[in-house]
């Protein structure tokens, strides 16, 4: 072995990943001072920052302006590659979801419209948008675009489930793909206002392009999270082994 | 139709997303002024700058300190359900990847590693940290723990190529399956100076645990995003539809 040497900063990190892990130290529990785990681990300050930097750009910890270091809640597990509602996804993890209609109208395609989900210029669009909360806290607000001419209506059903269940039970329609894309993007404007984050703060985007049976596109999704509330979650198998 | 009103910030939100869509307007090209934006569409101020705080919750525009608006570049998609390397990926989109070694060394296992790992404490572990390029800018930092016993004198080979096929070619060891986990986190300390951000700025942390052919945890990579390079995109395929 070439290097025994475990920087110090990595070695405090590690203990404190663990003690997280472990829930030694409890979601939303204050981390000890600086001084405190300086003095603890016989560190000085500068090594003692540089871990807990380390431990927030892993989003395990986060850092409240002159009060110290918090260790984040747990997030919601989301898995991209599964067609699994927010609801029954939200449900599934023990959690109370809730869906809350912000406003519904009807737009005609414009050009973007036009380009993003194939509907020809001036076609009806159906466009929805909800905040979605879980356990009381709003975590997302989406704008949902849906072919009105696939679904005649819609707006005057109960929007506050899943869509792709009434688009199947009131229109037969059927989800047969979906796109999913997704980047870090600030939240601002209306979607900060509905979440509660000041204007720039950082978020998730994630755009869902849905194709019906007949490979056309019947909704556009783009959902604004909060950056703070969402793990992406997925495994991959990778079948070559066996056959390698 | 309930309500053909189109809200008029979304119209010119739609106006200026066509025309970045059809590269009417280009990457890192600047958008008119807020006050040029509000004659040419007979809007008011605040209705303009509604429509461009949307477009970069979207991530389709950004914003520099004084001097104004300007199209977002092209990001590098990346499907996380998909086993391609780094370097291949960034070539595959016409771009030049280059992988820089800042650090190896030889760990032992904490308790955190033996959690995350499976790794016997005490048991030896590689770390190798590198930073990634895309046309010569850095997009991210990646720290990788190897299980050394399965590898040992990996970190004496040639290691700015990719990892797995090192893996496979040297020592046998083939991925079976691998978990990726990601959600945006700020990057600081080390990330931060060597991705040239200032500390505190957004970015996409992601992990993946890679298991070899008898399902033990061969690798754990921790990558620090820069948050406007990548944007994951993947495609889910609902084999149900016909079967219903």
């Amino acid at each position: 072995m070439k290097d025994l040497h475990i920087p110090f900063y990595l070695r405090l990190r590690d203990k404190l990943a663990g003690d997280i892990e472990r829930s030694v130290l409890q979601h939303h529990a204050k981390l000890p001072s600086e001084r405190e785990l300086s003095k603890a681990y016989d560190l000085n300050r500068v090594t003692v920052r540089q871990a807990l930097m380390q431990l927030e750009s892993e989003g395990l910890i986060y850092r409240l302006i002159r009060r110290g270091w918090y260790v984040s809640p747990p997030r919601l597990f989301y898995d991209p590659s599964k067609n699994i509602s927010f609801m029954d996804n939200v449900r599934a993890q023990g959690h109370v979801p809730e869906t809350i209609i912000l406003s519904k109208s009807e737009l005609v395609a414009s050009v973007w419209t036009n380009r993003t989900m194939g509907i020809e210029l001036g076609a009806p669009v159906h466009l929805l948008r909800r905040c979605r909360m879980i356990d009381g806290r709003a975590v997302l607000v989406e704008h949902i675009h849906v072919n009105a001419k696939l679904c005649p209506g819609l707006l005057e059903l109960p929007l506050d489930c899943s869509l792709t269940a009434l688009l199947r039970e009131h229109y037969g329609i059927r989800i047969s793909r979906t796109r999913v894309n997704m980047y870090p993007a600030p939240l601002n404007g209306d979607q900060a206002a509905e979440l509660n984050v000041v204007a720039g703060a950082p978020g998730l985007f994630l755009t869902r392009t849905s194709y019906d049976q007949n490979d056309q596109v019947v909704e556009f999704d783009q959902e604004f999270w909060r950056h703070d509330i969402i793990e992406i979650a997925l495994e991959v198998v990778n079948n070559a082994v066996d056959s390698e």
